[in-house]
């Protein structure tokens, strides 16, 4: 059985919602572990084995470490069957790689430099900027509700993911963009991870 | 048949590089177009579909358009049956979807950060920074040659590629990760990808 590093709300949190979603967080070990949070709480958990003490980690059904939840969650997909990606050989497939690489490549890295207010020459060639990736998102979504068409994936999830985060310090200017948005945050809504992390969240304080 | 959008001595060199390895560039029609470059020559060109007109991009054998080196090389390697990849199902596929997510994620952003000698506390904490990436594949390779053990993979194909194009910005600091560059040169030095590339370039000049 696969183990998962997890941490309440955190980049983990969409691990969680994946699993919930596929119906399948029974099928995996959830270990809860601390990391520092931005508030000054928490603390680097020697209990997790990921080497920079982040989460997610998973560890497969090989014994191996996970690391970079694009990378979790397409081995969890592909794990379960893909129930919510695309698999090998279907249409799509490169559309739902492209997708899983781009956020990571791309999402994060321009999201924390736009927050983080740095600009610098090189950077911008590299990763373009956060207009670039609205345009890119807006482009892919077409007339569609999600980013794959009619079907919601991990791509949506963890694209989604990062402006769910971002929302109090940074604004989407696109409606296209923001609506895809708020079709996401709704169909979430219908696995309990809230509740699933607030849970998580006591048991961790009362652990210590 | 994919087509890829191809420039001579860029990121979209390693997909070259791949196809040679695999014994597959007659497998795909390659499509030179001109990006910018750093030393002013070369243009954003009309003929490339990415939306940003960067490479490599490919178009998939479903007609869409795949960005993102490793998503490409992913994929490519799905499409052929895995020859320099580990396929879904087996061991290892955990590792190596991390270290493809890894180039992305981090080893991209961290080495663009270094080489721009930008450093800001939330850039820092999202990618720490390239000695926690020597850390990284001096743990992955341990006593193996290779960050997949024994068999060469694009794991290696693209994580090294950084390394090697930075050659003269950053130096690594750890012999064992500059040992492995120094395999995975080597081992790329089996397909003449330099040769196609100066052929490439020379056609692409003539054409304009
Ligand atoms: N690129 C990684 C980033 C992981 C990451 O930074 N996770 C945060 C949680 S939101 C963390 O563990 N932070 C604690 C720390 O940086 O020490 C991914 O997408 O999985
Ligand atoms: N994250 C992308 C980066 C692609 C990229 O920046 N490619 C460069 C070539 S080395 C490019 O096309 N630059 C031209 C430009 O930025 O306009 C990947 O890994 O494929």
């Amino acid at each position: 059985m696969p183990i998962l590093y997890h941490s309440p709300l955190t980049r983990s949190t969409r691990v969680i919602t994946q699993l919930m979603m596929m119906d399948r967080l029974d099928a995996v070990e959830v270990r809860l572990v601390s990391v520092p949070r931005r508030d000054g709480s928490g603390h680097r958990d020697p209990a997790n084995p990921h080497p920079e003490g982040k989460v997610p980690l998973l560890i497969g059904d090989d014994g191996a470490a996970i690391r970079e939840s694009n990378a979790v969650m397409l081995y969890l997909d592909e794990y379960f069957g893909h129930p919510l990606g695309i698999a090998p050989g279907r249409p799509g497939r490169g559309t739902f790689l492209s997708w899983m690489c781009y956020y990571g490549g791309v999402v994060e890295p321009a999201l924390a430099l736009a927050i983080a207010g740095v600009s610098h020459p090189a950077l911008t060639s590299t990763f373009r900027g956060m207009p670039e990736v609205e345009a890119q998102i807006a482009a892919g979504l077409g007339q569609a509700p999600f980013l794959m068409g009619a079907r919601f994936t991990v791509a949506d999830l963890i694209m989604a993911s990062a402006f769910q985060w971002a929302a109090s310090t940074f604004t989407l200017q696109s409606p296209v963009v923001r609506d895809w948005v708020a079709r996401v945050t709704e169909r979430v809504g219908g696995v309990p991870v809230n509740d699933y992390e607030q849970k998580a969240q006591a048991r961790l304080a009362a652990a210590g």
